[in-house]
């Protein structure tokens, strides 16, 4: 029962709170004979580093990440890989302010129910900080993935920022590197880039939409019932700090949909079953169809603002 | 790796398929000490049954439960508590058409795809079926919640069904139970009515939203970072046959706040913190705030429809 | 954290108590195309059956087992498979003396301390009739194993009853289906019929040791370090009734050994790797070596006896 | 499905190989509140250091623990703990005869037929060196049980070296820490030493068996039937390298005694249920019984030997 860790056969363990000596993730059932190093992790871990412009947060640190086990000559062994990320952006500071009170829309508050106790330094374990241990691991099941399933490519990118949607008929996949908020929309970028700025100057902040696409993907992965495809990732979605919705295909809107519009018709293609349209986000009764894996997931606006929130401290005292 | 069960110390794992012997749900974990009968469960199960109005399916069976282990002279014992269904609505049928071609939108082709073999007698194990045995499993879990936690309660209606919502300044609890959608809003349910029944008459069907709230949750329930009570709901609720959307509180429309619209935000009042508005849906962290815990998901509308589909065989002709 | 299920990835849950309405097994995991039926699962029920021999239990009941899903036209189809076994022989009984008392030996002690209820018919969920559940699923992954692994052999037989051990010079696999001790050692089970007939004259009962050998098995099966074969297989006799110790290879004896008596030593045969000898028991580092992997439990004498041993009731009165 | 990982709610991952950068432990599970720091865990560590006494491995490395997450101000939050001990004695050495060849007894042919790959420095993963990630751990373990359950002992203590056993009747606890073999009887101790000697000069080795025994256990600990509290003890023992025997109170002698013989007659005590004897070894159906919990497991003899023992090479070649 580890509240920790995600996954069944390649299971993800992860460890370390935002301003603790180090974070990282113990990585179980890793195949064997997996060429692997730290560069073709950090290659992951940079394109996560914060600082990098400034829509992201500004603590400044490498984010620099060992193997402590589980490979040899650049192989990995079969045995456990331990992924380890030193914090090294932990300003001396005064925290008697944050010590006291409850930040709203964090997740201070509850630690403190639960625990009794809490890590004051920020969000500690709930930090978003957190993520840093799933890109590492991320980065070695993509060696694992291209190894096992070369044709696989996964993909994430930004398609909504508040209000603003992106314009799918601008979708362009080359974009989404070139821009701060990783869109395939250009013209949306430059858009979202101005409505942020605004909110920023107001001292606020606001949610997004993520898209991920995995094309390549074998008919046959996921496993009935609970097993599901489908379940799997919407656990993962949920379990990122600050997520609140996660849909598959149509997602929320396959509600709005009547039979005859949401059915994907099946023919015979060159290489097996193709469909007509995939609303069902490339998974069918928790099973791989063979489509793309579509999936959405939706963040809330950062609850770390500079416009003042009413609030209580520990003792419940309103401040 | 059990990829049929779900939770952690109460534990289940349902089994059987539509068309078997048999189907249910094996439940470990169960507290001992908890007064249980299978009345108490037929309660539920009489709630899910089919064939009780003209918009459900129109398969006919009581749906007994019985209990075979784990409950002893009226109380359970601590071991496992195994329930049972017995399917007995299997009308011998001329199923040739069916076995030789896959239905669109159902999970025929994927089973085939992953198993080489499927049960062609009806969605099998892919069946909504199943459900029978979470409602059951569900109903030994409600008393287990009635002697542990009294004040909860849990709460489950329609909200949406295609392009018609509730109107929430119409909810009415009582309502729920006295219309065939299970919604709180009396005027959505004479609407919908007309409108599946419209539906129904073009060959068409149609999808809905679910909303489920649980009140008197006390704080500090759940678990970061993989463990949160959001990745479990999460998981539970896309587990279920052609969900495939799920929200937590404010949900995918969390994306489109700012941080000042979101914040809940905190005041004490007399038995604890209270919050100004609910748009975390009672989990901050992973953990339970004390407030409502509200979460939805999204049904895609049906692919059993009369309306024909392109599709092809199992030896990939076009029909 | 399922506390009665066992296995990875074909996983077994047993349920039932020896006086309630049934018991059974549910297999999570079974792959799918694996020819099955009800007979070929009683035929290893038949074997354990009680009442066969005077030296067995004399309950009497046909243990006959049921296929309730995930089985289609005579194969599995990749979905759980419930098996279930209904009790029979529940005579009614004046339990009012038993229900009061705790008999020394049995768990009905440790259950009442535990769970504060319990099942004073027999010994409800801690019964050896628990056995039945791991014989049918036994039954089953026999099949899956002759499939897949179709020179795996696996033998059970009893090496030693009380301070008599067979002698391995008489061993005769043949001899084991002949005698009602399952023994190989012919002489041996004569010898332990007088035995045992003159210790149930006294009303006494004795311990014994089985060993169990599989032959045929694949070198690489396993996994370091908490996944090992031999962890597994400890794990697995440890939880069966009454036992009270495990051996791999030459098991506790591997203590009185020198470095030099107990290497195996290692040469090329025809078809791999070959070992002078077999004091590893088949595994190193916890996985197979390929030669046969023996291993042995020690069963405590039943507690079941009719010479009175001192105990107190429920409401702490010597007995 | 963590092969790497024990335990249920307090749950350890162990990671590293004996010659890689690092090894270590991540618990997951550890109760929120617990006070500790790394000199509490290094007291244990200390204990195990090699090379404290001629007759353990002759590495020598601090094996100085860090704490990296989980602990902040001096107590345990109730996220994972992660552990990590450097190696330090990574002697550069010429490992190319080693590297082609399969010593004897070692995991390396079996790690070599799974994996394909091996890493030849040493044991790699299946290195005992993996023990001290699990004192690590325990030491945590140990933090948790003195503040959840004070009056709970555990001690371990070796009870014989080859043909050599100890003799109950000197056993004394206090003479456990006074020499280098742990054992409760000094006589046994000065003997074992001489046998030892003269067993090293000639190149050979011994295995052993060591007794391990908590006292002030509560009743009611445990449960029916795979999760056992002597299930776990058998599997946790049989984890640990070149372990090839578990016994749990009589043990594998409990198959020579008779149900007369072997019964624990129960007395009403001052303050419970006590027993006549412990042959039970303080645990009936899996649920501890308030006596002292006692098991054993036998190590087999060291194979790393100066007496050369034949085997084969990589390629198949007698050396």
């Amino acid at each position: 029962m580890s509240l920790n860790a995600f996954g069944h056969l390649f299971r993800v363990t992860t460890w370390g709170e935002s301003h603790g000596p180090a974070l990282g993730a113990t990585v179980d059932g890793c195949p064997p004979g997996i060429r692997i190093d730290e560069a073709m992790l950090q290659h992951w871990l940079d394109r996560r580093k914060p600082g990098q412009n400034k829509y992201t947060t500004q603590r400044r640190e490498p984010d620099a990440v060992r193997i402590l086990s589980g490979v040899f000559e650049g192989q990995t062994t079969g045995t456990p890989v331990q992924l380890m990320i030193e914090n090294t952006d932990q300003r001396s500071k005064d925290y008697s302010e944050i010590a006291e009170k409850f930040r709203p829309g964090h997740a201070d508050i509850t630690y403190w129910q639960k625990y009794g106790i809490r890590d004051y330094r920020g969000g500690g374990r709930s930090s978003a900080r957190e993520t840093a241990a799933r890109v590492a691991a991320g980065g070695l099941a993509r060696a694992v993935l291209a190894d096992m399933a070369p044709d696989l490519k996964i993909t994430g990118y930004m398609v909504r920022m508040g209000a603003h949607e992106i314009d799918r008929a601008r979708f362009d996949a080359a974009e989404i590197d070139r821009n701060p908020f990783w869109t395939p929309d250009a013209e949306a970028a430059t858009q979202w880039a101005d409505y942020l700025d605004g909110l920023r100057k107001s001292g606020n902040s606001v949610g997004a939409v993520i898209e991920v696409t995995a094309s390549g993907v074998p008919a046959g992965l996921g496993a009935p019932i609970y097993g599901k495809i489908d379940t799997d990732i919407a656990a993962a979605f949920m379990s990122i700090n600050a997520v609140k919705g996660v849909e598959i295909g149509a997602g929320m809107a396959a509600a709005e949909l009547t039979g005859e519009a949401n059915a994907d018709e099946i023919s015979m293609g060159a290489t097996g079953p193709e469909y007509s349209t995939n609303h069902a986000g490339g998974i069918l009764g928790g099973i791989s169809t063979g489509q793309d894996i579509v999936a959405r997931f939706a963040v809330k606006p950062t609850s770390s603002i500079l416009t003042p929130r009413k609030t209580i401290t520990k003792a419940g005292t309103a401040t």
